[in-house]
C-alpha cells in the first residue's frame, strides 16, 4: 500500500536525517554535511510526488467528478499551489 | 486572455536572455550575468504555472469528467511529472 | 555560534518531519502534508546555507591562501558542485 | 575558450525559447511547453554552473589572495548568495 511505503520512505529520512545531526556535532567536513543534506532533500521529493500521485488518483478525481464547482476550484489551486511552490525550494 | 499574457511574458523573457548575452558578449561580472539568468528561470517558472493553472482548469476537468479511464489516467500522470521535474530544476 | 545554530536547526527540522509522519500515520490530507514537506525542504535549504557560508569563509580561504594547487582546485570544485546540485534538488 | 562556449550555449536556449514562443502562438499542447520550459531551465542552470566555474577560478581566487578583507568578504558573500537563490528558483 501507498501509505506504508510513504511511512517507510519518511522514517528512513528521519535516519538520514539524526545521521547529518551527527555530523554536525563530530564536525564532520562541510561539503559532506551539505551533500547528505542534498539528499535528504531529494528524498523528501521523491515523498511529495508520491503523495501528490495518490491525492491526483483520489482526491482531485472525486472533486473534479463532483457537482460542486467551488470544490473543484478549491482542489485544483491547491495542486497548481503545490507547483509554484516547488519551483521556489 | 492568459494566452496573450503568456506570449508577452515569454518575449519579455525573450529580451531579457537577449540582454544576457550581450552581457556576456560584454564581459560583464560574472555574478551579474548568473544574478540575470536566476531572475530568467524565476520568470520561466511564473509562466509554467500560469500555463499549468489553464492547462488544469481545461485539459484536466475534461479527461477527468471524460469517459475514457486511460486518458485520464495519461493526464493526471503528466502534471505528476512535471511536478517531479520542477523539483529538479 | 554557528556550530550550535546549525545544530539547533537541523532539531528544529527534525521535530518538524517527525510531526510530518504522524500527519500521514494519522491520514492527514494530502496537500498538507506536501506543504509541511515543502517547508522543512526550505529550512534544510537555510541550513545548507548556513553551512555553506562557514565553509566560504574557512576552508576555502585557507585553500585558495595555501600553498597547493591542487587542494585550491579541490576546494572550489566542492563548491561549484554544491551549487550545481542545489540547482536540482 | 570557456566565453565563446558560454555565448554559444546562451544562443542555442534563444533559439529554443523562440521556439516555445511559437508553440504557444500555434497553440500546441500545454504540457509540452511547460516540459518545453523545464528543458530551457536546466540548460540555464548548466550555463549558471559554467560562469561560476570560470569565476570561482579567477575572481574569487584573486580576491580571496588579496590583501583587501573586504573584497574578500564581497566576493565570498556573492558566491553565497547566488547559491542561496538557486535553492529558490
Amino acid at each position: 500500500m501507498k501509505h506504508e511505503d510513504t511511512l517507510k520512505r519518511l522514517k528512513t529520512i528521519e535516519g538520514h536525517l539524526r545521521g547529518i545531526i551527527r555530523m554536525v556535532e563530530e564536525d564532520a567536513y562541510c561539503i559532506d554535511i551539505i551533500r547528505q543534506i542534498q539528499a535528504v532533500e531529494a528524498a523528501l521529493n521523491k515523498v511529495s510526488a508520491q503523495i501528490l500521485e495518490g491525492h491526483l488518483n483520489s482526491c482531485v478525481i472525486t472533486a473534479v467528478q463532483g457537482e460542486d464547482p467551488a470544490e473543484r476550484q478549491r482542489v485544483l489551486k491547491e495542486v497548481l499551489e503545490v507547483f509554484e511552490t516547488s519551483t521556489k525550494v
